[in-house]
Order: structure tokens, then sequence, then C-alpha cells
């Protein structure tokens, strides 16, 4: 389990990559600075009340509960004994959960880049981690109303994905397109600024998913451990394969940013029931996330729904995908759990999309969420952050001694 | 074992981190795309009929031998169950094997690099894991001939990265050097276009390494596998401090390639008795292979072998020292066991170099395996993926609306 | 134990990611080639004479002691059982105290970048590892005497980072400041030439962090590990939200460098007391430390302590912050333990500063330790390694034959 917290860790870095690379140059210090931010902002504040919300404990469950602020059990030697009877602490349970919260934010950071401020980014991202986030999680693994229902998510397709997913998309209908993305002759290609940066991010991710799912065993039975990583495994190589595929026979080309978004479509479709299928229905399972991947981005930019990275593509459509398919394969397939899937992936979805274009709209009405379009311009970089990510000087001039660490 | 499986798998980031930062930018991301589906076709190939070829089962053994294809004992929980006798489960043995047999394909996609087509790569790789490679590795690893001769490969010098290096030497062969390399008036250098990248591929190797060796203890024994940790790491170490002393001597420069080089040179060397050594002896395997990395280096170059990221010299000649240094040092050494090990790796090496070389003939004969002239001058991912690596612009045009994908 | 040393390893590619990112474009090579090579030195320096300076043995202690060189048990299997009443092995031991001793050597290299010469650097990190490091080291974790007095610095707040800090304070004064730092109109800013490099690199050192406190627990008590876990994450999460709200503070600037620093120096900063502290106090220590950063970097500059990445600030002001709080917060706070925490840190730096400022002014005066005016201009990558970091061709001529490795 702790060696899984830090996998799940490694997943931040991957997502900074990966959103890094798939940017402008212009924008990249400024990406950079939010998903630091973000984990950090995500572990306090789910260290804050997060984690309260998401386990009421006691008779828990229903649709909101709240077991105070900070973490309830005694600090100290006590508060891990009291937990121990099972095969983690409580002090594991928390930085494994705290480390899942941070990565919904996350999803939201790539999916609005290269034209949101900066300020009202991580007010939302604490509102989101803090609130938002632990409510639906609490549904289903809080012992809520999902749970009871019979709802299944092993990991997180629908509770962590395509919660950040919805929020995601939720973000950039408030926010807008990045400006001269569409035209009126037709979508103008922003290629990202850094290919191996982002392919880098995708296979951290990867690595990271050892963890984010053979962590979510919950203990160390290496009969489910392994099974688990060996369907999570495949079904990020059938990703990528579907997604090479299907991209090959829409635009005839060989796409490195398709087969890498194959690769998280994958991940993300096989999280909700990765302990429930076998090798062959993770690879069909992987194999239609990554034929997803393709007609996703090509809807949603059909939208006018402006995604840098296709965060919304990997985490909302594969995410859903994912939830839909532990009625469709595997030990719970069946139309009961098909529908109680569709359902509670909908309710879930139908909180967060809500709740997320809330806080944007009520952010945009009053500090305003879009930097200006000379800004956007220059890029964030510049604008928000007065440096280059590639070390060109804003200036050669000395500075005087206070103003020196910029 | 499932950590050190994660590990194995960071080994694939590291390859792809380290070739694609030894290559021209220009032929970036088409080495990204053939690493990144070397993994997912990998996976899958193996999983499809690789693992039936390599552990035949029953009583095994002999030159050849099938189990079937796909995992052939019950699918879902039965499986590890019936397995579980030992100290990890089927799952975790088939995804361990599945990361090794990636490895040995991802060692020829470096020293082709910058001149192959795609697709016959791809076809190449896929042949390569699912037929060429189990079958060697079950000579030893699946209770072969090899094995009943008392021959000696711990984790891999000869079973994975040797077989890799003959691949890759053969089909260098077939393909032939990168135009401008080798000129009337010498040797025209070709620097890689990212030493930050290549230089984080080795250490992510390196890492990846410690699951690779320690994982192969098949155990969890702390004793086992702390040595097999210390004598990598010191053999590595070596490696570094040999090759850059040998590269100063011959050429008189600080050459980073070169060490980098060394402590792969190093982990390579070690891996066939990393269980057999002591600290004292895997300091002086690691230091020939470290000297050894520009000799081979000079050797490879005057033959006009071109390989862009020193694979052959890396994997192929410290592949082959590992397996005779089984002979020569440790607690297996002796006369006997010296030729054991001289004749094992050089059957392996000729059924290896026979079936790869006679793979890419074919292909160059019927598909073509190489680019065209101009494809080769103008870059493979402007050729074969229409995108660059650092968000340049194809072009500024808007496109219509289906094509945007790209 | 063990995947907690492969953890600490990855830090040395922390250091090498961080300090590259973070240098001039002309001197990447160079930064690159010395933390490659201080990670091999230091392995096999530690391994000769540094294990047996730092663990003497027998009634062990005082001031200085030393059990002789190389690894003083049996080689082999023997050596491992005998060791093994504890839960880790003699090897295991070994290893992970290894990857630590490096450490410190490689705070060092980032201060002085940018103008020392390749050779003495090399010999200094030697001399560094094999002596200095474990003295300091053995007066506490060997059993010396601080350990008799009551110092506690559980990951080395103090005998790891403070002594990397000392170190790189000594070696700045000696070396100087770069050309053009300092001029009489103000302080010139020398930005860092890869921000998402640097960002990786702070991401891989947190990632580390995990093992190198985790692992520091000396056994698998999962109770105390996943203690430790959380208050190291927290202490780096408040580090990057204080060092935030004071570089903006300070500088009306969101400022990259400064949130990454703060993640470091609140990592540093809670080291010394992981174990004894809850996660309220964590985010205390972590937050101050966080503080520190902004304030320490304009404290150095003040001083014309000129230190490219910022080390000084990080290691030495946060690693004495830590070793402090021991005795100011948790389960030791007391006045008496403040002292000693304050005796001992001063101590351990009066040794630590003699000795690098001696050898460093033995080197300056003897084989002289910086580079040409020249060469400064020129970069080291063309000056020291006649290669560049990006592929810039130094000449297109062909070469003769042999010297084509370059």
């Amino acid at each position: 389990m702790i060696v899984a917290t830090a996998l799940v860790f490694i997943m931040h870095l991957g997502f900074a990559s990966l959103e890094a690379g798939l940017v402008q140059r212009k924008n990249t210090v400024n990406i950079l600075f939010k998903n630091t931010m973000i984990v950090a902002i995500g572990l306090l504040t789910y260290y804050v009340m997060g984690f309260g919300l998401m386990y009421p404990g006691g008779e828990g469950g229903g649709f909101f509960g709240f077991a105070g602020f900070g973490l309830s059990l005694p600090e100290g030697e006590a508060g891990g004994i009291a937990y121990a009877e099972g095969h983690y602490t409580y002090w594991t349970d928390f930085i494994f959960q705290a480390m899942f919260a941070a990565t919904a934010a996350t999803i939201v950071s790539g999916a609005v880049a290269e034209r949101i401020k900066l300020g009202p980014f991580l007010l939302f991202a604490t509102v989101f981690v803090a609130i938002c986030y632990p409510i639906t999680g609490m549904w289903k693994w809080g012992g809520g109303w999902l749970d009871e229902a019979g709802f299944y998510d092993f990991a997180g397709s629908a509770l962590v994905h395509s919660v950040g997913g919805w929020a995601a998309l939720a973000a950039v209908l408030v926010l807008g397109p990045r400006r001269g993305k569409y035209t009126k002759d037709g979508i103008k290609p922003i290629p990202g600024h850094n290919m191996p940066l982002a392919a880098l991010g995708v296979f951290l991710l990867w690595f990271g998913w050892f963890g984010f799912n053979g962590g979510s065993v919950l203990s160390a039975d290496p009969m489910a451990i392994s099974l688990v990583i060996v369907t999570t495994s495949l079904a990020a190589a059938a990703g990528a394969v579907a997604a090479f595929f299907a991209s090959y026979m829409l635009f005839k080309s060989h796409d490195l940013s398709m087969v890498l978004n194959g690769i998280l479509g994958g991940l993300v479709g096989i999280t909700a029931g990765a302990d429930q299928m076998g090798p062959g229905e993770a690879i069909l399972i992987g194999a239609v996330a990554g034929i997803l991947i393709p007609f996703a981005v090509v809807f949603f930019d059909r939208k006018k729904i402006d995604d840098p990275v296709g965060a919304t593509s990997v985490h909302l459509a594969c995410g859903l995908w994912g939830a839909l398919a532990v009625g469709l394969f595997g030990a719970k397939a069946g139309l009961g759990q098909f529908f109680t899937q569709l359902f509670g992936a909908l309710a879930i979805g139908a909180f967060t999309f809500s709740f997320a274009f809330a806080a944007m709209f009520i952010l945009k009405k009053t500090v305003g969420i879009r930097v200006s379009e000379e800004e956007e311009e220059k890029g964030l970089d510049a604008a928000e952050h007065e440096m280059h990510a590639y070390g060109e000087s804003l200036s050669d001039q000395p500075v005087a001694a206070f103003e020196m660490a910029k």
C-alpha cells in the first residue's frame, strides 16, 4: 500500500509532464506551476476536510456526511493502532486517498490550459478537492447510497476519472476555447511543444497506475494484486494498438498523441473493473477505449469544446465506458448491474458537472477566470510568471538586489 | 515481484528516453512512437503466444515446445490459486516475463533508428517477440536443453540482452547505415539531439534494473535480493568509471554518452551472474564491461555497422561478456562452466541472428524496410507522422474539421 | 528497505534533472556528467572505505573509528546470514547508506555549477564521500558521541542535507561567483534553461524521499512507515504553499523555482523528525521551511554567495531548521533537546565546513578549481566535453576513424 501510494504520487509527475508537453511553449511554466500547486493544495485540503467528508465513519452513508475537520483519530501512534485491525494503517489510507483526490483536480488543469487565470483556477481546485470530489467519493467508497445500491467502481473510472472529466467539461464550457482555435475556415491545429515530455508523462502514468489499481486492492493479497496488474497492463496495451488502427483509419496518419491517449484511455477504462475481468476481457475493454479516443477527440472538437490535452476524451469518455463495462463483462456482468452502473455514473456526473459549472460560473462573474486577449497571445509564462520555460531572458538588465530572486 | 514488474516496466520509458535523446531532432516522434508501440504489441503478443512458447510446461524442454495460445490456465480467480504454491502467482509470472520480452525488441529499435520504415519494423518486432525471443528463452528458463546442459543466465545477459543485440546486428546489416554517416573522408559524427533525455533514460534503466535483476530472484528472499541489488549497483558504478577512463585514454575527451553506455554495459554484464558474485567480483565485471564500451563502439563504426544509440556495443558485446563471466568468476566459476557458457551464448546467437536476419531480409525483399532518401533527409517525423517533436508547425493553415486531430 | 533503496537511487536522477534544468544551456552536459559520475564514484568509494568509517562496529563510537576497507563481513552468502537477525540484511544496509552518501556530494555539485573544473570537482567529491560524510555520520548513526549525547536526526536533515549544504557553502566561498552575476548595477538574473526538467527533478526527489524517509524506519513496520510518509508529504505540500505566498509577498511574482524549492525545503525540514511529528506539526515545519526559502535566497545573493540552484537555501538553511525543529515540536520537544540539537548541528557544521573549505582551498592552490574566463563564457559543455546538450554540431566536418566516438 505504501509503495502504491508512492506510485500514485508519481502520476502527478505524469500529468505534469504530459500536460506540459501538449501545451505551447509559451504556457509551459504556467502548467507546471498549476500542477505542482494542485498536489500541494490537494494534500493539505484533503487533510483539512476532504478525508472527513469522504469517510464520515460511524453508520456513514447517505448523500452527505462529515466526520469533522482534520484527521479525526487521535494523532500520533494511537491513531494508527486504533485502525490497525485491517491490512493497512489509518495513515496509509489517508495518504493513498489524498493522492487520488488531487488527481481529479489535475485532470481539469489540462483541459483549461493556455487561457485560464492562475488564482481563480487554484481557488477552484481547492474547493473541488475539498468538497465536490469527496462527496461523490463517499457515495460509493464511504459507504453511501451508491454503495448500498450495488454500484461498483474498483479504483475510480467513475469516481476519479469521470469526476475529473465532468469538471473539465464544465470548466471548458464556462471558459470557452483558446483564441484562434476555431476559425470560420476550419479548426486550427495547435501542436504541443514537447512530445518527448508528453510520452514521458504517459509512461509515468502507466507506471503510477500499477499503484492506482494495484493499491486499490487495499491489501497485499498477491493473487488479487497480480491479476489487477495483468488486466491493467493488457488494457493499456490494447488501448494503444486500437487507437493506432482507429486513428490510422480515420486520419491516415500515425499520430503519437493518439497512441498515447489510447494507452490512457485503456487504463481509465479498465479501472472500474480491474479486479473483475480476465485477461481477454481486459483486452476487449482496453481496445474499445482506444477506439473511443479518436472519435471523442473529433466529437469534442466539432462541438468547439477546446481541450488542449484531450482530458475529456480520456477521462470522461473512457471513464464512463469503464463504469458501464463492469455491467457488460466479467464477474459482475448482468442487465441489472449495467443499469446500476449507468445510473450511478450519471448521478455522479450530474452532481459533479453542476457543482463544477456553478463554481466556475461564480468565479467568472466575480473575479474573472480568463486572461486578457493580449496575455493569451503573449503566453501565460510571461504574463503570469515573468519567466520562460527554456531560459530565454525577459531582459538582460541587472536588477536591484531585492528583485533578484525571480 | 509485483514491484519488480513495475520497475521493469519503467525500463521501457528508460529505453524510449535514451533512444529519443540519442537520435536527431527530426526523428524523435518516430522513435517514441516505435518504442510505445513495442511495449503494447509486446505485451499482447506475449499473451497470445509468447508465454506458451517459452513455458511449455509439462515435461517441457528440448528445442521447441508450445503450451498453446493465450494463458493456458483457467482465467479468473482459479488460475492464480492453482499456481499459488510458490511465492508468486501465475499472473505475476506472466506479466514479469512479458515485460522482459518487450525489452528485447526495444533494443533493436535503437539500432535501426533514423532510417527504418515504421510498419515493417512493427511487423518485425511482433514476430520477434512472439516467436524468436521465447524459443531461446525456453532453452534455459523453460527447462529446455541449455538448462539441462548446465548453462547459467540469472536474469538474461544472454537470453535478453545478447538476443536483442544479435537481432540488432542482423537488422543493421540488412538495413545499412544512415546516409552520410560513412564518407570517403571519414566518419561523420551525428550527435544526439537531447542529452538530458538520454541521461534520464539511463538513470531510469538503472532504476528499472533493480526490478529486472532483483525480481529475477523470483521470491522475496531478502538476503538474495539484497545481494543482487548490491552487485548490480556496484557493476553499474564500475562500468561508468571504467568507461570514463577508457574513453579518456582513447579519445582524450569526457564523453557523456560513453559514461552513460558504461553504466548500461556494467548492468548488462552483471545480469547473468548477479546472484553468483560478491561485491568485488561485481566491480571487476562491471569495469571490464565499461572498458569494452568504447572499443566496441570503435569496432562497429570501423565495420560501418551504424548503430545510432550504441545498442550492439551495450547489449551484444557486454551481454556476451556477462554470460562468459559466470564461468570466470563467482560461485560457478570453472573451465567446464566457461565452455558451457560460451557454447550456450553462441547457440543462442546463431539462432537469433539467423532468425532476425531472415525475417529482415524477407521484409526487405517484399514490403521494403528502408525509407526513401528524401524521407530520410526530411526526417521520419515529418515523413511518417506529419508532426514534429517540439511543436514546430507543419503549416499554419486551418484544416477541415475531420483532419483536426493531427 | 530494498524498495526504499531503489527510491533513494531515483533521487540522484532527481538532482541531475533539477540541476540540469536550472543551469544555462551551455553547461548542461557538464552538470549531467558530474552528477552521473558522483553516483558511480560515491557507490565505489563508500564500498571501499566510507561504510567502514561510518559503522566502525564493535564498541563503536567516539569521534573517529574505522572498521577497515571494503565490506568487513565475509563476502557471499555468509555475510548476509551473519547479519540477518534484524529486519534487513547487511547488503541492504550497505546499499541504502551508500545511496545516502552520494546524495551529500550531489548537493555540492549544484552550488558550484557553471564554473568549476571537472577533474578537481570529482576529486573533491571522492574525498568528501570517502572521509568527511562518514565521520559526522558515525557521530550519530554509527553510535558515536552525538548519539550518546542524545542528538536526534531521523533521516538526515543535519547529517545528510546540512552536511551537503555546509560543503556547498565552503566550496562556493573558495570558488567565487559566476562572472557577470554581481555587477555594480545590481544582480543579474541568470535563468535556468529548462523548467520542465527542473520540475521533473523536484517531483522525482519527492518520490525518492518516500524511500529516504520511509526506509529510514529501518524495518517494515507499517504503522511507523505510514506515519512517516504522511508527515513527509504534508511537509512538502506545506513548503510549496508557504513558498508560494512568501515569494508572492516579497517579489509580487508567481515564481516556479520558489515553489519547487519550497517543496524541497519542506522535505529537508521534516527529515530530522519525520517519525516524531503528527500531521499538524509536519505542516507547521514544512511551512516554516517554505517561508525560509525566498529569504535564504535573498540572503545568500546579497552576500554574493552565488548558488545557481539554491542548494544552500534548501539544504543548509532548511536542514538546520529541521534539526532544530526536533527540539521544538513533537515527541522529543524540550529545551534540553533543543540545545542538544543546536549544539549537534553546529558541531557537524563546524567539522564539515572546515573539511570542505580546506579541501577546496588545497585544490585551488594546487591544481586550480576554476575554468578560465574564456571557457566559462563559451560554456563548460564545449570547453570540457566538446559536445552540446541539444545536438548542435561543433563542426560538420567528417573526422578520422578513431575520433568518431565523440
